[in-house]
């Protein structure tokens, strides 16, 4: 007799990944090609470089990529590196060019910088041997997805949102992205492994415990869970109005904030499932996800710094409205995220420290955590 | 014709081991693995983990022990990570449990502190293949020998004194170890392989220029030996009223103290030889040695921290008497080891800074170093 | 039809030397033994180790080396290293020695500071199998080069000052290097390769933006050229009364300082031709070059300490009336040379961060680089 299940949650134990990938040097330099080289990897929100000529660099593992607005207001990647003999192009982490051109800092070779081709060197005389048509910049792929870039250091790669993300981003096609502008970033530095925070994300057997706060907002979470279909026997409350069963904020509060409130701030147009549920994540493994709630949206970047540490940073994007009104109190939605994000790199490193104790070879993955068995299926499918 | 040799010294001069072998990380992991992985390496004092509950955690390499006393008293060794998904259980280098458990801070797995099994999960369901009795915590050897703690990663390995113990333990059998109770504890990160520490303690050739204070103390040392019977000829003044020839603390002192003082609290039941000599060693290889000494005992644990990085930390022990009295002067005895230690440090790290010389392939060991050469052969029979 | 080329300028681009040559730490440990141990390094000046008993140490790569003058008035070089069991001997970076000893501060041994034999023992006897004669410290060959003085960590290398320097040492024939005194010394850290910094000394495309006040006092580096000879046709304008197309200084400068004047002190004897140039350069790969200039000699000295970290150091030698002269102002001559030195460290620091782009295999040579192309032939010829 089958029995069809309809539930999320996964029906069997399952091993985790070998212990040895979130440490070992040697596996992170094969992620570092097969994934993070290979990937469409998230640098920022279009409104953070909103003009022409404005600039920002992200670093990918050892890969200094340089992000740009060109004049005709489209975007532009390149590796920040010169033809020449390598010097980086930009030397800070944000700017605004001086002119249609990137200017290398050493010896003032010019590039144009809609599409980084070599203008001008600064020889007297160029040999019979030297084309300047083959020494343009290093060319990175770039999408603007929605007002969000994206990056790819395979410069054929394209942007397919179905392969890119991997919740699936039709979950807040609802929400003007394009439009919301950024009031607030922040970065971390985290001693672990990049997959070691995303296994984190992508469960909730952690919150009661490590997140107090947030399990009273989201009472789902407070039972382990991280949507109410993970477990059998969801239909039987999904229509409660008890969100501990049907999901969503505690009843009452409207967004992602310390006191739930949204201030008068609903972000208009949003459907009315999306409005009564309060909060949707998409995925884009391995470089980000995205936060959607009542009032606002917060994205997060993950990138790695080696094969135990790990920045994440976010962005917290509202209407043009909301960054208007200066009684919006905006430490209601930034200092509860800030809160929530500490806590989870507080637990991702506690999860490090123990991953080198010789006799454990690999974790095990319980039912509540189907979307880490998903995410370990990502993985190997790259590097397995 | 046999001259039988009745001295300790080594009457050829001896090649020391190979220089690389104190500096190259390959050599390392090899010890790691042949040596620190398979041996009983010291922890502290039971009387530093007093009670049921109480903890204590030690870093061998990259292997994160927690050693506990059980309900029953005993005490209890485990590695320090979750079987879930390999999170570091104690967070904290001391501490106490709020219960017989320990308790995973990540997702709240409960192990039980007297035997390591678990007890509970927090899923709301364990799968069928899933069994409670395969992921209990992975036991580490531990045995209390005479109130010292001492763990072996090897969790069948078994403690016989007669192997643990080089310098033999037999030496101390009358100090009532089991009885005493720390009173400090001090540490120090040197910049040494845990080799050069070893051989720094296993000879006295440089006590006059490095240890003058000491040198007074002990007047063998000032003849740059460690025991008269170190050179030929010994017997002649073995039983001489000079310490320099017969051993032993200076005239008058009574313990290794600033001043030779012991202060009134002799530790009772010394043996008469030993009060004589008023300094006794044991060594237990490669983590630890005992010094015995008129009114106090003091441990010394080596713990290699990288390839040319060691940490020794220190343990005074006094009876409950002399910690009980308040006009006992402790400085007097533990400002005088620390000197003697921090002596010992600095001449450990002259020593690494020099062993990278291209042309230098292994030292020599002189007469006097006898005991270097045995430390060498101990170290050979496991990685040569 | 040939036509005969009569500048120094390249006639083609010509590929650099591959990119992982620059931060690969195995191929820097090939070029440490390649290159570094097998080349003449230049220490400091013999004024620096002016007395008999005096002494330096310098590091090259991981090898330490003592530098000293010994009784008879020459240099003697030595590895660091105490042959007993490898202790380093000299513990600071300068000093005097109290006798005609290197006495080891470990355990004592002492070796003749004039040829390093060992001397002496602390052993109360050597073994029948022990002869001093093993055991004198590790030679390292010195010579004194018109009171600069280099070693070279192969003990039978041979100083040949035709092969020693690159851009030859006659051009300063005419200085009195050994009779001039080090009045200032200086060093710098840099988050470079070895190689990149020597690149950059020897280009000048990089001057008009990254020097703009070396290139006001040096016209023909505001013309992006080292050498007037750098271009064709140079010969039109090489008596040009404009030092832009002649070279040298502007002027009515006389020497390498913020204001161009000497103060008085030029040094005496220098022909008419230096004289009128103001600036002359010698080169030693891989470890230092001179200026000479109207008042003053500064050696820079270039040491690698790993990968990516390099060291330079200068030392400002001039005459004994100079140096004996309180109203000369030091800081005209040091300041700006500072400055200079300054500005090319971050230009050498910007050049390294650029290399790691994965699609970036090799940089090019533009003509006016064709000492880097000589630079480069070096290189190859021993690692290539």
């Amino acid at each position: 007799m089958n029995v069809q299940k309809t539930h999320y949650g996964l029906t069997e134990a399952v091993d985790g990944l070998p212990a040895g990938w979130y440490y070992d040097p040697a596996h992170y330099q094969r992620e570092m090609a097969a994934i993070w080289r290979d990937s469409w990897v998230y640098v920022c929100h279009a409104s953070e470089i909103a003009e022409p000529r404005c600039f920002r660099t992200i670093q990918i593992g050892d890969q200094d990529i340089v992000v740009l607005r060109a004049e005709d207001g489209g975007f532009r990647a390149f590796h920040n590196a010169c033809r020449h003999r390598g010097s980086v192009i930009c030397t800070e982490h944000k700017g605004k060019l001086n002119s249609k051109l990137l200017v290398c800092p050493y010896h003032q070779w010019s590039y144009a910088a809609d599409d980084g081709r070599l203008v001008r060197t600064t020889s007297v005389a160029e040999p019979a041997n030297f084309d300047k048509a083959d020494f343009s910049l290093y060319p990175v792929a770039i999408h603007s997805w929605r007002g969000c870039l994206f990056v790819n250091l395979d410069p054929n790669a394209v942007f397919d949102p179905g392969l890119v993300f991997d919740r699936s981003s039709e979950a807040i096609d609802d929400y003007p992205l394009e439009d919301l502008v950024v009031i607030e970033t922040w970065r971390k530095t985290m001693a672990c492994n990049w997959k070691t925070f995303w296994e984190n994300f992508n469960e909730c057997l952690h919150c009661p415990n490590i997140h107090p706060e947030l399990s009273k907002l989201v009472p789902v979470y407070g039972r382990r869970i991280s949507d109410p279909r993970d477990l059998a026997g969801w239909e039987a409350r999904i229509d409660d109005t008890d969100p501990a069963f049907s999901g969503g904020l505690r009843q009452g509060a409207e967004t992602w904030s310390a006191d739930g409130s949204a201030q008068g701030h609903l972000i208009p147009g949003i459907s009315e499932a999306n409005r009564a549920r309060g909060q949707r994540y998409v995925t884009s493994y391995p470089g980000m996800f995205i936060g959607a709630y009542g009032d606002h949206v917060r994205t997060v970047r993950i990138l790695p710094l080696g094969p135990e540490e790990t920045e994440i940073a976010a962005e917290w994007l509202v209407t043009a409205d909301t960054a208007a009104d200066e009684s919006y109190d905006r430490a209601n939605i930034i200092d509860f995220a800030i809160l929530v994000m500490g806590q989870d790199a507080w637990a991702s490193e506690l999860n490090q420290r123990g991953l080198h104790a010789a006799p454990f070879k690999h974790g095990v993955l319980m039912p509540e955590e189907h979307w880490v068995k998903s995410f370990h299926d990502w993985v190997r499918a790259r590097v397995g």
